[in-house]
């Protein structure tokens, strides 16, 4: 085992990544380390839809925006908008990652991955990554009321 | 002058970057091209208190996410807090540039730049980088008040 020739590792992370901040490059960071080393970190930036139906509002910053201003960060070696029609399956057949990595914010994707890895017997690692404490504005709708608050009457 | 050996570039550019959007990295990534082929990218990042003397109140951001944020940026080499006091030379004589790249919003700057530059005869070339006028969402005020928008009573 100790010898074993180690191939670079596909990771997967998703996300929304609307107002870009240090949280998500400390998730993005802490997800390619969980590939080990050289490992390729490709993310799928949730679409304008999807984001509206599952939260009942569109993002700040619109898709194609948010996707290629996290293709710019240097952890990433890729990131492509998600599928109009979300669906778990087809982006793993697409992507082939050798490991999911999760948000802290997203433990109910956690279980419907978990669950698709077992049912279709994958050699799929997936893990949760924590969430960065050390400072105020780690969150979009953190600084989103900060904003609010500073700038409207 | 054709076959002159080609020395790797030093290019400075400077900013408050808050609220990163895609008009900042586009604006890092012309400035980048100015110094030519593998020139290096050096950022210095605007003071709290330094924007909050010029335009009355502090970032949202505060100025270590917004220096480790640009540091992320794969255009970016290095990313550096200004100094407190903000001294012109001091920046030219501590990352001796051979371009100092500004930004549309930098006019002020560029007059005080360039005269420091004919003032000491030194070999820095000034230029000035264009604004980006493909999205609505192009600088960080626009996007406050987007936000402020959505978000308030």
């Amino acid at each position: 085992m100790a010898n074993k020739r180690e191939k670079k590792k596909v990771v997967l992370a998703s996300g929304v990544f609307d107002l870009l901040h240090l949280g998500h490059v400390k998730f993005l960071e802490e997800a390619k380390k969980a590939g080990g080393k050289n490992a390729e970190l490709i993310v799928i930036i949730a679409r304008d839809s999807t984001v509206e139906e599952n939260k009942g509002r569109k993002p700040i910053m619109p898709e194609n925006q948010r996707r290629a201003l996290v293709e710019s960060l240097k952890v990433v070696d890729e990131a492509v908008l998600g599928f109009e029609k979300f669906d778990l399956g087809d982006v793993i057949e697409r992507v082939k990652p050798d490991v999911i990595a999760l948000g802290y914010d997203q433990a109910d994707m956690e279980k419907g991955v978990q669950e698709y890895v077992d049912k279709h017997k994958l050699t799929v690692k997936v893990v949760r990554i924590g969430k960065f404490e050390e400072d105020e504005l780690d969150s979009s709708s953190k600084i989103r009321k900060k904003i609010v608050e500073k700038f409207s009457r």
